[in-house]
């Protein structure tokens, strides 16, 4: 299949790919309704909205979006919306579940349950970020930037095995994966360094399959193929990196928002590590993110029927 | 004073400075002298090289760069031209000492010395990066990204003290202070949030003086008045931050990183804590940041004879 390379051919591909439905929890919200007024337009998918119905209509009318094409369920509580919304997906009657305008922790609990819930067994569940910058011709994956605050080794390995193959079905063959640190040299008291060089002899070993993993690196030495050179660098994933995995929760929440406040670059995200793919936004994500991230979770569905 | 709110400003006032003596220690390397060479012709300062001659001449010529205006101490050893760089300072015969071609630990070690060192008693040495994005109307600080990996909370009030005392002479009354983590509240799992609201009570409680601290707080809700707003956070802070204090080297390193090679700001950099300012640039610095951090380090030095 082709590789994605940017966020026009994502959309390009999951407006193509076999319709599928969403089920959205607390959608009662204006960001999350003009999101998917906006994907249903784009023709991505279609919705059922689980929520406040009274507030669903009041905040619909108010910015104008059209609720005539959207199934409706009438559930006040947040909480319920949430398991609601997963027992749908996960009963087979919708391929997508959307978070809304419900506390992370809830919903995460929801996606856990371990009857009605969406979780692989001995799988974690971990977040993947999606850039696209002007510097690179390709997408840039950012792993994971919001779930796990401070991963382990163990952990780690994990993380990337979702991301590999999140990006395989993307059209990734072989991702180059890049472990970061604050520099590129091993230092016994900084523990990012040490995990991060044993990640890469566990791939050069076979342990982390189907990839290419260089750690530690630095995000300069990870993105620019003149800054390695510059550095004197060597490795496959020098400059070339297509997944960025991070140390701890700070680092990728931090790359994240300077990515997007200050390189104005497009962004989406995923949830790996659940049997059918998630829509996890965050409020501070603009309405274009949202987009791109609905665009996602359709495109990655299309391959679990 | 005048607050310095550009790059172009701290040019301005550097030139403008009572002209300083830079002791550079390892000087034999392209990147040093073409930075000290454009340095001088810009009027900044004077300097004192210390380093391999015969090196330091074959360099200039390959890239024209006069060697006619500085004076030369002739040093092959690295640590060695490290020690006299510092010495020199140390001594009052130069203002500012600038790393060369020298691994950081031995330039470190060389300025930690008890008894021709620039430390003073009590304090630790931190690293500061100053940064100029066309978002804001203001320089934006971040501390620590280069010198300490995982700072402890005493730690961190330093790294905040030295900072705050850097900022006050560029003009700064009252810097705000921002200390980041992933989200803004507190969770008792994640000990950077926790960390970040004692040093916001320290604040409070007038422990961490003449600055004005929150934490825990993200990224855009420090620089976004907008997001800050979304998410109904409300401080004098919010949206509007002039120091970002990282909660490890990973954030600093990956923040500064992404800032310079995805938003193309301008940056700079300075040394806090020691006794005379200091020029600590690295290889992957580009020309014009080198440029700045020397104008600052001139700037600094005009308030400490």
């Amino acid at each position: 299949m082709q590789q994605l390379k940017s966020m026009r051919d994502l959309m390009e591909v999951a407006r193509n790919a076999p319709r599928r439905t969403v089920a959205v929890s607390a959608a009662a919200d204006e960001d999350i309704l003009a999101s998917v007024g906006a994907a249903m337009s784009a023709g991505l998918a279609d919705f059922v909205l689980f929520g406040d119905l009274r507030r669903i209509r009041e905040i619909a009318a108010a910015i104008s979006v059209d609720l005539a094409s959207f199934e409706i369920v009438d559930v006040p509580d947040a909480a319920e919306s949430a398991k609601a919304a997963v027992a749908l997906v996960s009963g087979g009657r919708a391929d997508i579940v959307m978070k809304g305008l419900v506390e992370s922790g809830i919903f995460i609990k929801a996606l856990l349950d371990p009857l009605a819930g969406l979780r692989i067994d001995g799988n974690i569940i971990s977040a993947i970020a999606v850039m696209e910058m002007r510097e690179l011709d390709r997408l840039l994956f950012i792993t994971d930037p919001g779930f796990i605050p401070a991963p382990d080794l163990a952990t780690k390995k994990k993380i990337i095995g979702n991301a590999v193959g999140v990006m395989k079905k993307l059209g990734i063959a072989v991702p180059k994966v890049a472990v970061l640190c604050a520099a590129e040299t091993v230092s016994e008291k900084i523990i990012s360094t040490v995990e991060a060089r044993k990640l890469q002899e566990l791939n050069e070993n076979g342990e982390i399959p189907d990839c290419v993993v260089a750690g530690p690196i630095s995000l300069d030495l990870a993105v620019s193929e003149k800054s390695a050179s510059h550095k004197k660098y060597v490795h496959p994933v020098a400059g070339k990196a297509d997944l960025l995995v991070v140390p701890t929760i700070e680092v990728g929440n931090v790359l994240y928002k300077s990515m997007t406040y200050f390189a104005h670059v497009a962004t989406g995200g995923v949830v790996a590590g659940t049997r059918s793919p998630v829509i996890f936004t965050s409020r501070s994500d603009t309405a274009e993110t949202k987009l791109h991230t609905i665009a996602l979770a359709v495109y990655l569905a299309k391959e679990e029927r």
